[in-house]
């Protein structure tokens, strides 16, 4: 029995790390005279850790943490104008088209079409993930659309409780191991991992294999035949 | 019949838009060499309205289009220091305590015992706004708690038909004639409003006079009275 599918966005429908890697070399350029690449990047992970109890996750929070790492890897003497830059890189992160993923479209179709109850579950930015939804032009497809800030058993629990019939006849299905699948599979739930090849340092985590309801698929286009495996209890 | 009321949470339930006046008196002074404060407000109060369909509201964003002003009021010329300095302004936006307005607790524990249905309902920041309803402390007498990106009529129709029996049985209170009455009042439901004297002047709106469902109270106190009236048919 399967109540209710899950399904993570940015990065398992819709390409998202890609437009922070550009923006991430964007900035490493304008601070090229301050500090060599990997050096930057380290300066930058270490303020995303930090900011990421204060600010959240999203595009405002990472360009208010690239404003800050410039400003502090440069001694504080890095331009207004390369300040400017780095906020305008940022803006762009908010404004990109939504390029949709391989068998995105026809896999959100085909769940839809079989009946399954399927629910968006993303986190971050309430506002640029509504407007990403919406341009997506996949939302009539779902049920439901769940923003949420933190992705953590609890939620999955609550999510699937209000969309389905409980965590234990739902599966989430997503790229990120830390945030989509872990967790999941802790509240009880199916955890589908569909790799991307770009995924955020911070979401990693290890894969965890010998969970039961742990399952890996090479692509996004494998889901419907394992939901349907799932459906009749030979997943 | 009254099925669910809807409360506002920013400057209806706690203190939030002083907060945001003090961060612009600081802005103000760390860019005093550069534009006097009327001038400065107008240049500041202009970039919110480009930046809001970009960034949405709150902190973030807030922060944000105060870079770009201090930027531009400089022409270019800000320092890095000040710049990091408007960044901490923002931040401590993030952090301060809530301060629960006069009768807030007294009336939210009183509508919670009367057996009311009753639905935060927020908008802004998600990471934000979560944080700050968990150290109000009032959150378990919500039946729920909307966060929402705008606060528009069919916000609030679908809010109040997912919690209660629909708009036309429902009442929105706040301090917001643009984002809590005005709307609320056109999806069909009661749109009470309880003025506060610091609202920020892109929530600005005339008040609906004529609409029957419109209120006014003096404070927040007065709304257990009003609840029970309308409850009965007698608003």
């Amino acid at each position: 029995m399967l109540s209710v599918i899950g399904l993570d966005a940015d990065d398992t429908l819709w390409q998202n790390e890609r437009y922070y890697r550009a923006a991430e070399a964007e900035f490493a350029a304008l601070l090229a005279d301050f500090a060599d690449p990997p050096a930057l990047q380290e300066r930058v992970d270490a303020c995303h850790r930090t900011n990421m109890g204060i600010y959240g996750v999203g595009a405002k929070s990472f360009t208010l943490t690239l404003i800050e790492a410039a400003i502090d890897v440069s001694d504080g003497v890095v331009s207004a104008d390369v300040l400017r830059k780095i906020v305008e890189v940022g803006r762009e992160l908010l404004a990109h088209p939504i390029e949709l993923l391989p068998h995105a479209r026809e896999v959100v179709e085909t769940l839809s079409a079989e009946g399954y109850r399927i629910v968006l579950i993303t986190k971050g930015d309430l506002f640029h993930q509504e407007r990403k939804i919406a341009a997506s032009l996949l939302d009539n497809h779902f049920d439901a659309v769940e923003i949420v800030s933190e992705k953590r058993p609890e939620t999955y629990n609550g999510i699937f409780a209000r969309h389905g019939a409980g965590a234990a006849s739902a599966m989430m299905v997503g790229n990120s191991l830390k945030s989509d699948i872990i967790p999941a599979i802790t509240a009880g739930a199916w955890g589908v991992y569909v790799p991307h090849e770009q995924t955020w340092a911070l979401e990693h985590a290890e894969p965890p294999e010998s969970a039961p309801r742990y399952r890996k698929l090479a692509h996004l286009g494998e889901l419907p035949a394992l939901a349907a495996r799932i459906a009749v209890g030979a997943g």
